[in-house]
């Protein structure tokens, strides 16, 4: 078996939700599976120094209207969340702790989770958002409530997030795929193109 | 006629290199052509606040590893320059001097300059290099080595960069199509494809 993509993001990032829209298609095309990844950029941007896209000086305003351009070339609604930049911690920790105890729900967790924030106009950076979305997936809302303050799952997305950073992760996303890191969502022809050759 | 793809770069930049390398076919495909339009970077990330890209911590390293990677994917040559970064006044200044001058020497120039920068191992932020390798086009070395210092020239580049703010342009290579900016080498997909679909 040919390892699994490794698809790092962050819930609070618009290019990683539009990534997120595509990289399984992309992965299942070539034989593969993807690992996904939540990490929170704000631990890498205090390594990197870089600053919120959003924020910098007219690359702020290109991105703006980038993004819905994307999404439109990828037939995808988009909409800017009600509060941005948001907190993806809540939404992370959940991410992991389904992973542990019930992996097939992790992955719809995160595709539940963008399209709230991306999609829906929702909040996502509130625990009460991040856990409803979960319940709406038929997950246990108090359960999801008591793993967001476990301190175990806290200490899981403390590591993920550490171990990203060590392996040179510096954006959202962030694809490995057989050892070589693709950032962005606009990367991901070259990511398919990677699959396809088998490298070059 | 449509409008010309407006492609704006920087000498002293290597995706603004690979995007040289492509975008009069990309353009030629949908018949169109491209007005070349070199820029100062360094004036660009005064405003927006930006660091050259193999500055920043992990991103650096990332972009490195890229352009080798990137350049052979397009099976071309790719060396970094002795220099970097380099000034880009001269071959600048030249390539506007050229474009009101001799206009059908500029393009041929600016390739040639970039082709000097980023894969012959030549330090084009000298005046000297700059000059070099116009008259290997045949200009008249003397003349150009007078351009490089007429207030008329260094004016001219001026105002070329300061109207690539005004409307903006914050990274190299940014290709403008029909009013549509779009930036990096890795979006030149995105180029194709608003012209193959005529927007979206």
């Amino acid at each position: 078996m040919p390892a699994p993509l490794e698809f790092y993001f962050d819930f609070s990032s618009p290019y990683g939700f539009l990534a997120a829209l595509r990289i399984d298609a992309i992965a299942a095309r070539h034989g593969r599976t993807v690992t996904w990844r939540p990490i929170l950029l704000g631990a890498v941007f205090k390594v990197s120094g870089q600053q919120p896209l959003l924020d910098i000086p007219l690359k702020g305003d290109y991105t703006r209207h980038d993004l819905a351009r994307f999404a439109r070339l990828w037939d995808a609604s988009f909409a800017m969340p009600p509060v941005f930049p948001f907190s993806s911690v809540a939404a992370s920790r959940l991410f992991y702790w389904l992973a542990d105890a019930d992996p097939a729900r992790a992955v719809p967790y995160a595709k539940a989770a963008f399209a709230a924030a991306w999609q829906q106009n929702r909040d996502l950076g509130t625990p009460d958002v991040a856990v409803a979305v979960a319940a709406e997936l038929g997950i246990d809302a108090q359960a999801a409530r008591a793993a967001l303050a476990a301190p175990a799952v806290k200490e899981r997305l403390r590591i993920e997030v550490d171990a990203a950073i060590a392996r040179g992760v510096f954006g959202s996303p962030y694809v490995v795929v057989d050892g070589e890191g693709f950032w962005g969502a606009d990367r991901l022809w070259q990511v398919e193109e990677w699959l396809a050759r088998g490298g070059w």
